[in-house]
């Protein structure tokens, strides 16, 4: 890394500003000692309004474009690097999931920015709806030029089946362009967020270099049998599409166990039995499941055993299974100068202890690194708790986190060609 | 029977006119081959008045209580028999379950109530809410005063959460008083109904003679968990509660086949994960389950076996489970005589093609039977399909039913006391 090479000023990082910043994104939208803040709601649009209002601190241009990305763009002179994450919120969850990595690139950007002394700018993004609410990545996909408007046309509301377009129109971004990357523009991108899990903590670590971001695999698997009455059907003759579901759920996990990898993960998120009455055997019924993996032929070889139990369940002649695809997961990895500049500023502003990690859940960073260089760090979850209201960490871990992050943009546009 | 003594003239039961009713019902609300007449709905409240301005033809004063029974009473002297059933349905179901029953009654009616050569009248009632949309029996409960307003205060649709006191409101039925049974009045209560099971088609027979109405037993069964990331959660800590209710399901299955009686059904009919997003764990899941049988010792033991199971899971400690008894059921028998007599009267116009068999089914004649002699008849159900609006029985047997019905109204008059 050259070190002696380079000069290593004590950056001003503020750390209150930044639990300031965090505190009052928090209070839009507050939930318990969460927030509620679904993609184009009213919070979401605030906090929106609230970046864009803060940019020009950073000597930052700021641009909302069509699809409810937030930028924030520099002119001064030298290399570029993007940062930042995303401010909606899962429903009822968590106050650091996205606007800390927001924050971070904001901080960075108005550390760095205005002073000549170090060389080149931050640029500040924030991707519209990571969460998923309409989507997946519809965001910063939009930005790597691979949403096309038909996507958007069919994109509806996950809750409340609103259609995406209503809500651009509602929020008065309808009709508006999307901004594109300008190739070449950026050095990379850099993105913090919090680590949604128990690694850090149980190691007593502060940063997680991620290496590389899961890939997620989407299945609706569909049971059929025959709907019929709770009381005058024997037992023997029933073609229960419901039970036939949770013996699929309990054999998933049999064979899983004994074929994954050592962190693959699997879950079943949503079950419907149908019509779902309690005097009334269900003749349909459907499971949402999904499976994580940095390996795409462990995905592989897990889907195939989830045909092969689908096909046997349906030979068997008393309910039919379907397994349909409905989002197909892309590994991605992280660049690796950005982790080892991660690493080397973590060992200047996190006593070294940092550890490299795979991210075992999606982020922005895996579609921008389809275009340009990409790196993440993650900072410590209390209890792992994430997707929940009561989901936060340690304020010492956040300011920490800042000034690694901080030094990593410094270095980044020190080492940039 | 002391068949020698009593004449035994040929009715003129008019099957035409048996099905042009049932058919005029069907138009009412009509959906696919069924109906959708939820209780209270404006299909159901045209099906009450469409019975009321029919009674006349058969000699009786109509009246609609402020619960939704109708009732038709008789002037005619002599013993009077109660006959009917319902006319709402279950959502999007089948066009006989239920209306098979009142226009049998109302043909025994407009048979026995004119003719003066014939010993006392059909009264015919139609019970408001059989299917349980707001309840269970509570038309019928109501009747025999097991309803205080305090439970119609509370009672709510099951599907749209209304109140039911909103409900009658809304169709002119609030503050209307209840009718309840005059004691002594009438010397039982017959009731025909679809079998709505596949015993009498796989055997070639045409009228099931009830022996006993099974009680049902319904549980709420909850899992609590931990609710967190699907990605970043590693499978050995998670505390998935979706995954422990499908384990629970096939664990149900798996030991209550061993301890169930030979009639025994169970059913889980709804499950619902929270808060069921693809990308979230289960922090908590709900089944609704059910289980039936004429044998309340046998359902006390699987209770226990229920009990026994939550605690086990629970023990192990990383999900509990509450099980809660939200129905209590009361099997119910039907009166001896009223066996035998449908059984003379099949004798004589099904070619003596029955069969003695409980209802697993609950039926309102359960309810009536809590205070007077009861009995029910079946027909066959094609395929057994019910609760479902492909339901259905062929013309031949629904005209053979209602002759099988009428006639044993006739002797169950002559037999009176």
């Amino acid at each position: 890394m050259g070190e002696s090479a380079m000069p290593d000023p004590n950056l001003p990082v503020d750390g209150a500003r930044v639990l300031a910043d965090l505190t009052a994104l928090r209070a839009i939208g507050a939930y318990k000692t969460g927030v509620h803040k679904p993609s184009f709601s009213e919070p979401h649009m605030r906090s929106i309004e609230w970046l864009a209002a803060r940019l020009p601190e950073a000597g930052l241009a700021p641009t909302i474009d069509g699809i409810g990305n937030v930028f924030g763009t520099s002119a001064k002179p030298g290399p570029k690097l993007l940062a930042g994450s995303h401010l909606e919120s899962q429903n009822f969850a968590g106050w650091l999931d996205g606007p800390l990595g927001v924050v971070y690139a904001l901080e960075a950007a108005r550390v760095i920015n205005p002073d000549s002394s170090l060389r080149g700018a931050v640029e500040v993004a924030a991707w519209c709806d990571e969460e998923g609410h309409f989507g997946h990545f519809i965001g910063s996909r939009s930005y790597v030029g691979a949403v096309t408007e038909a996507e958007i046309d069919a994109a509806r509301d996950r809750s409340s089946d609103r259609p995406m377009r209503e809500a651009l129109e509602s929020v008065g971004l309808g009709g508006r362009p999307r901004v594109t990357a300008e190739r070449g523009r950026h050095v990379g991108y850099l993105e913090a967020h919090i680590e949604q899990g128990r690694t850090l903590e149980d190691s007593g670590l502060k940063i997680g270099v991620v290496t590389s971001i899961v890939g997620i695999w989407q299945y609706r698997i569909t049971f059929s049998g025959e709907q019929n009455h709770a009381g005058t059907t024997r037992m023997a003759i029933r073609r229960d599409a419901g039970l036939a579901l949770a013996k699929f759920c309990v054999a998933i996990d049999d064979s899983f166990s004994v074929l994954c990898g050592p962190r693959t993960v699997w879950t079943t998120g949503r079950i419907t039995l149908d019509p779902g009455a309690p005097s009334i055997i269900p003749g349909r019924a459907e499971m949402l499941f999904q499976m994580r993996d940095d390996n795409a032929s462990v995905i592989e070889r897990l889907e195939a055993q989830l045909r092969r139990m689908a096909a046997e369940v349906t030979a068997e002649g008393r309910c039919s299974v379907e397994v349909e695809r409905i989002r197909t997961g892309a590994p991605a990895l992280m660049d690796a100068t950005f982790q080892d500049t991660i690493e080397a500023a973590s060992a200047r502003f996190a006593d070294g202890k940092s550890i490299r990690m795979p991210s075992g859940a999606g982020h922005d960073a895996q579609v921008l690194a389809t275009i340009m260089p990409s790196g993440m760090l993650f900072v410590p979850s209390i209890g792992g708790i994430s997707h929940h209201w009561s989901e936060n960490t340690d304020d010492a871990d956040i300011v920490t986190g800042a000034k690694v992050f901080v030094e990593t943009c410094r270095r980044l546009l020190v080492l940039a060609r």
